[in-house]
């Protein structure tokens, strides 16, 4: 059950890459193929003691950098680090491919090489948000900017099913984003979806609004990806702000900074808490093979922690269950 | 140059309408009519020295709550706070409407008592956000869940001139709300909207992300109103989600709690900061008489600078100006 990393993907690649994958075939004994420059791989495999460790580099010439145009480049570079890692899944000589660069890529990537499950008319990005009691699914993060009421029933499902299967979460309640209560409330993708959602077998809750996206009162959020990806970016955005503010106010005066000595543990160990690099990256989810996506600014841990959900995902067969779902079980 | 305030409006009301108002009355010698439940508005006069104080009630005997439906209340509740203050407005009777209520309501009765500038084809409501920089205009926060590219472009003109006028921003910046840089990126609203707003005469900057939106690299941000009040619910809940968690984190243990008192205050200077309060409510710009709406738990203060944004907004003659603009200036 080998797992390829597209070694030269994300911001600290291939360092963080190569270093995470090393973690994890010391922690949890993974099987991993690093694709991509030798060169740069090997550096940084120098020195280090690997002879136990179950660790192959998969030679490639290219690379498919944040700013490409992701369907061009998926394309036209055949020998890039991220699409080979998705045609050794392809050809089966991987189980998972990890990548933390350019996210349409990867996406292009996966439907070029790995094709979506029969069944679902469009795969989805789903995150790992972490919120006030814990976790909670959120998809589509970005992977489709308009959608149809009937990709928001799909992500649903495959969202239910990563958040049992692999989060452990029981019995996933799943709330639909929109901006109001009521079910006549929102767009037409809304009201429509929500129709659809009320008429499954899913544990459809209703309506999450924007203020109720971290208190966690739902395990799975599903809305299109262009919402998805504005509630993202917009609470990424905003904490950063939110704690560079605080760091700034304590730092006004003589006593605060003071105070802020003191409270400094505190606050590392709660933004630790708050880090989406605990759950360990997102799949992307209707693929027909298990293809997970790291933030671009993952360092080893996040690596790590991305390895670690893949092997869960293959265990549980994800695929097969997502499959079955599509085709019976949940079909309205 | 009267003000109608909706006194029967908002979570705290009358009590803080009332109070907000004579704070208005008293610091900058403003003209208010109280719209709302004669007894209830009285109750709240008493004991205190008006005399001097330009403050007359004008008495209904119906409210619309915060969960009726906007519209078929608004027909139905002629004699509400809210109809009747509009309809002040329309006759002529006040330059201005505010109300903490139902904000689909005020919309609703806005339209049907104030009507739209002629050329404005759908009104928004314009929120002013604090930045990190400052103050940014976002529109639609709301009104309208599915638009057309016109639409994002007519909130452009009216954004910039509000921003302009009433906020003091110079040359206000325009970013349209995306979710990547490229002008081919995001939803076909997105793109389609992007090309209006690049061929027309405004200072249109180009796509503002999710991360970038509290940044304050700009005065006026445009989306459709699914969108805008995705922002700023998502925006509202994790920053009382975060404080909250660093409540907690720093009440954790004794040492972190004694920084916590030390810093005490420094954090609440930033919370004033950030509170959109200061700001004034938010305009419904594109209706065709000034309305604003202040947030459903606003207090006195919010009331008063609502006021004040108001009178601001009448001296600047906002109306005429859109007018003009829509129907020759900034023409595609």
């Amino acid at each position: 059950m080998r797992i390829a990393i597209d070694a030269m993907g994300g911001d600290f690649a291939p360092k963080e890459t190569v270093l995470g994958a090393i973690d994890a075939c010391q922690e949890f004994d993974a099987d991993i193929i690093l694709v991509g420059m030798e060169k740069d791989i090997k550096k940084e495999l120098t020195g280090r003691s690997l002879s136990s460790l179950k660790l192959e580099v998969f030679p490639t010439s290219e690379m498919i950098s944040m700013d490409e145009h992701p369907a061009a480049a998926v394309k036209r570079k055949t020998d890039s680090s991220l699409v080979v890692a998705n045609r050794l899944v392809h050809e089966g000589k991987a189980a998972a491919v990890i990548s933390a660069g350019n996210t349409g890529a990867a996406m292009a990537a996966g439907l070029l090489n790995l094709g979506r499950i029969k069944g679902i008319k469009r795969p989805a990005i789903a995150v790992p948000m972490p919120t006030k009691k814990g976790v909670c699914v959120l998809l589509d993060a970005g992977a489709n900017a308009d959608c149809e009421p009937e990709n928001l029933l799909q992500f649903a499902i495959m969202g239910s099913i990563y958040a049992e299967k692999v989060l452990g979460l029981v019995k996933p309640r799943i709330g639909l984003f929109n901006v109001g209560q009521e079910e006549t409330k929102g767009n037409r993708l809304a009201v429509e979806a929500h129709q659809l959602l009320k008429m499954s077998k899913l544990n459809f809750i209703g309506n999450i609004e924007g203020n109720d996206v971290h208190q966690g009162d739902c395990e799975v959020i599903v809305c299109d990806g262009f919402v998805g990806n504005t509630i993202l970016k917009v609470s990424e955005g905003l904490a950063e702000v939110l704690f560079a503010e605080i760091k700034g106010a304590i730092a006004s005066n003589y006593l605060s900074s003071l105070g802020g000595l003191l409270i400094k543990n505190s606050i590392r160990k709660l933004k630790r808490r708050l880090d989406p690099v605990e759950y360990g990256g997102a799949p992307l989810l209707g693929l027909n093979g298990i293809s997970m996506i790291s933030h671009g600014n993952s360092n080893a841990k996040a690596i790590k922690n991305a390895i670690k959900a893949a092997i869960k995902t293959i265990n549980e067969d994800i695929i097969s269950i997502i499959s079955t779902s599509i085709n019976t079980q949940y079909a309205v």
